[in-house]
């Protein structure tokens, strides 16, 4: 396993995800307590929340309130979402506080843009271009690339490692039309599609056309495959991994209601920890912040870990 | 990933380790529904009971009634548990019915043997000889030696690959002195204990030994590193796995409250046969009968799999 990576990157979307998804009004102050709670963690960026339309995303309508409210902690990276100029002027609001970079986000899946955005291939590039630009006119830099439906899609069946190849190219060329270097793409199995084989061959598709880029895996659990994913994402070297405290979210595509949505944040850390890649997250510290979720919530969350907890308390009574 | 085996067999335990933690008291004719239903996947093995004591496992009183209650699927072999030679006596009586094999049954750890068996090493290595003779005795053969806490114990923390080793060869002399040959050495990770890099480690130092040895893991998901420590198994080309269906059983240990017992079934499948790995069985069969194990059993399972679904319907819309 020569190619495991010494440590890895985690960016925690947990709050953004979870409050998201969930049925019930979560209070503000509660979703302040859980970015607080996972700030002491050594987790090293946290997404807060979402700038999107409160008719759309009734669970967010409180994204000011929660960007004001949590307390910055040195050493810790956060940022937020937004999807059009109206949210790009919300968040700006808070750029004092918020980790400002610009994404990319296309889908290697056409069917995908069209069934979820509304857009073919070019309307997207189209909008992207857009997005860019605004993003530039607000002196906000546009750093990242994010590949949709990177692994397969409920609409379109298996994607190949050439449409992922294909969808990046994309990224890159309205990248650079504007002068910005992309120092971050993202490859997401929006819909559970990826395998450890499959995320060989888009992995290694993408690193042999453009090896400098830094990649970073957005998996979801769908099917429970995750965190064997993730393992292979290590395999390759892959050392930038989103995931959600405690499973945070679900899975908002109907045929698979009551999945899990994305791989939890403390199994990827136990799973790095126990096989000697450094994380810089405190384990147990991050299970606690994920029990914090459950309560908020008033559900379990779909993480093993929280319930099987680490290794640490019996290798001390062991000792 | 060159190492990877054509196609590998599944143990189902569901049945058997499902009905024994379950609180409630469960029907027979459920339990052998669920047998049914699962010999209709395409399943080659399934552990139907286990022959205990009524007053230590309630759950198995009605063991009796379930091994004469099912219907034999030709092609499939059903088999049974038992700890001792009252056990051995009952199972017997279905002789017909049952795939009948004797097991030396060790553990890495002392720690685990003297809490969990009230016996240390050089008894339990006394304890086998006598039920090796028993089941020699009453002419059955005596073919596998199982390992458990081969992955790392809650009682003495880490094991060593030589403390497997070492308890492989105790395993193997007994039977050797009693001139039978062992055709299934099964691993287990009875607290989860896991990693991909200690499969790797263990498995080589066995293999490294005993190259001859067809070699089965038994694996839990107790902190969500399952499926990834059975890829790590299908990289080694390990062929042989337990599992049950919708992860039917859950954990036994008190620190674990609520933490998911054994992989699932399902997702051993969809991980195989999304890879090209044949499993001989069918997935939507498969999580049809996990659904009947939940109504069975009257609450969800963890399997992320029974909700996320097989990817089959997704394709066929999209073709």
């Amino acid at each position: 396993m020569s190619d495991l990576p010494s440590h890895i990157e985690i960016f925690e979307e947990g709050p953004r995800e979870g409050f998201q998804i969930e049925a019930g009004p979560i209070a503000s102050a509660d979703k302040i307590a859980l970015i607080d709670a996972l700030s002491g963690t050594g987790i090293r960026h946290i997404q807060i929340c979402s700038f999107v339309s409160p008719r759309l995303v009734p669970g967010w309508a409180d994204a000011e309130a929660v960007a004001a409210g949590f307390t910055p902690k040195p050493g810790v990276a956060y940022n937020a979402l937004w999807f059009n100029e109206a949210g790009l002027k919300r968040a700006l609001a808070f750029r004092d506080r918020l980790s400002m970079t610009g994404s990319i986000s296309l889908a290697a899946s056409e069917a995908f843009s069209r069934r979820n955005l509304n857009r073919d291939r070019a309307g997207n590039i189209e909008a992207m271009r857009r997005q860019t630009a605004a993003h530039l006119a607000a002196g906000i830099p546009v750093g990242r690339v994010g590949v949709m439906a990177a692994f397969g899609c409920n609409f379109a069946g298996d994607i190949t490692p050439e449409q992922v190849v294909q969808t990046v190219a994309d990224g890159l060329a309205i990248a650079a039309e504007h002068g910005q270097a992309i120092h971050d793409l993202s490859l997401a199995d929006t819909m559970g599609w990826a395998t450890p084989a499959r995320i060989e061959r888009v992995v290694g598709a993408v690193r042999g056309r453009w090896p400098e880029l830094a990649l970073r895996l957005h998996l979801h659990d769908t099917r429970g495959l995750g965190i064997a994913n993730a393992m292979a994402g290590l395999r390759l070297g892959v050392a930038r991994y989103d995931s959600t405290v405690g499973g945070l979210g679900g899975c908002p595509f109907a045929a698979h209601k009551g999945a899990p949505g994305n791989i939890a944040t403390e199994e990827l850390v136990l799973l790095c920890e126990e096989m000697g890649i450094a994380t810089g997250i405190d384990a147990d510290a991050l299970i606690a912040a994920g029990h914090l979720a459950e309560r908020i919530v008033g559900h379990t969350l779909p993480s093993a870990a929280l319930r099987g907890g680490s290794l640490a308390a019996f290798r001390a009574r062991a000792a």
